[in-house]
């Protein structure tokens, strides 16, 4: 069995606790579901006494956790993935633990890893983000739909950490963190979340729409698909292939 | 290091085989590459010597094959997915081999494995596919772009066993064989082959579009990124973790 320790007890990080308390997971089973204000003693020993830690945090506390996971030789999924925004990979990926990545709200990280493969030189990637304005932590003044922002996954991360996970993602898997294109739009009518994901290189043209359910205590920020990814990801970890993505330190 | 054994010399194989001999693949090496007709012995041999075997024959002779590898307790990536159609994997996976599918032409099986674990009751999934005439055996009279098939995966198979290995990766990640809707188009005017992907859950509302680059030795057969596909699951499986689906004997 596959021994996870769960820090973080928000929407996702309940989600996964709960899912694996129940025996849900074939394979994992659940060791100790902490907050992420939890004294420091404490995280250190659920975290050594894993083998996975899933982070579900915030991207503040998020650092300290993969660095203690890292150093202990634990494999930890991050789904606070802004904390890499800031923080060279060389530096977090100082241990002999994994840093892994989830593909969260969006997908097909399968076939664009492939076709980043196949080849980088020449290929865009844009992922175009629509939510609704709270859930950018926006006024829900703005009266139509608006592009604010439009920049590198790294800026994205940046500006909006909360919502560029599954950009974070996406650029490790593929073309990196300067290089993915960023869109965000705030959409006052916009009851779901929207993501549109457009890969274009020498050996395929690819088009990914994602309409997510949100999670409802999640005050519209999480898409309930979340939690999933990161459980399908466990499963994997434990049969020894599925989905997620490395970060490697030496990526950029 | 990860020893791997190619069958079949075609498109897939041979591109397959080329870039393990490149060392393109961290951690994965060329073991053999055979031709789909190499005497049985020759095959037990080169199958035995290898941490994976890649099938990529016919359906034709990648029975005999998977039975071979799964015996001798090697695993073996399918690229010949029709096969599955019409032998139940209770027979197939009898050993400790495992039988793995690359996502191939298609992607998106990463949060669409997510979505299925969510929940399948009142899931429906559809997979179409456009190629050209030639492409799917038929006679290029076709004046405009017409349905020439619409059923289960499992049918779709039987009728396009050359077409179908995406569909049937597909329908082993989600719902299987015999829920997995397929619609193959014949289009005169394709110059590339295109497939749809829509899935839709309580979860989420996905659709995928992929326009494939395809490999000009295949007859129009074969898109570029499905050997891509196998080279991205065989380095997930030397680090523990990457794309693929597992064919689970208890799967329909």
């Amino acid at each position: 069995m596959t021994a996870v320790t769960v820090v973080g007890t928000g929407a996702i990080g309940g989600a996964v606790a709960t899912a694996l308390r129940a025996g849900d997971v074939p394979g994992c089973t659940l060791a100790v579901a902490l907050n992420s204000s939890a004294p420091r003693e404490q995280v250190v020993a659920a975290v050594t006494a894993a083998d996975v830690v899933v982070e579900a945090t915030t991207t503040a506390v998020a650092g300290d956790l993969i660095r203690t996971a890292v150093s202990a030789g634990t494999d930890i999924v991050v789904c606070s993935c802004g904390v890499l925004a800031d923080r060279s990979p060389a530096e977090l990926c100082a241990g002999p633990g994994r840093i892994l990545l989830p593909s969260g709200a969006i997908g097909g990280l399968d076939v664009l890893a492939a076709a980043a493969r196949a080849g980088r030189i020449g290929a865009t990637v844009t992922h175009t983000t629509v939510k609704c304005p709270s859930a950018l932590g926006l006024p829900e003044l703005i009266g139509a739909q608006v592009e604010v922002f439009r920049g590198s996954a790294r800026e994205a991360a940046r500006r909006y950490p909360r919502t560029s996970n599954a950009s974070i993602a996406l650029a490790f898997a593929t073309v990196g963190l300067d290089r993915l294109e960023v869109v965000v739009v705030a959409d006052p009518a916009a009851t779901s979340t929207t993501h549109r994901v457009r890969w274009v290189s020498s050996v395929g043209d690819y088009q990914f729409d994602f309409r997510n359910a949100v999670d409802e205590t999640s005050g519209g920020r999480t898409s309930l698909i979340t939690a999933w990814s990161v459980l399908e990801m466990l499963a994997g970890l434990h049969r020894g292939f599925g989905p997620g993505v490395l970060v490697e330190s030496g990526a950029a």
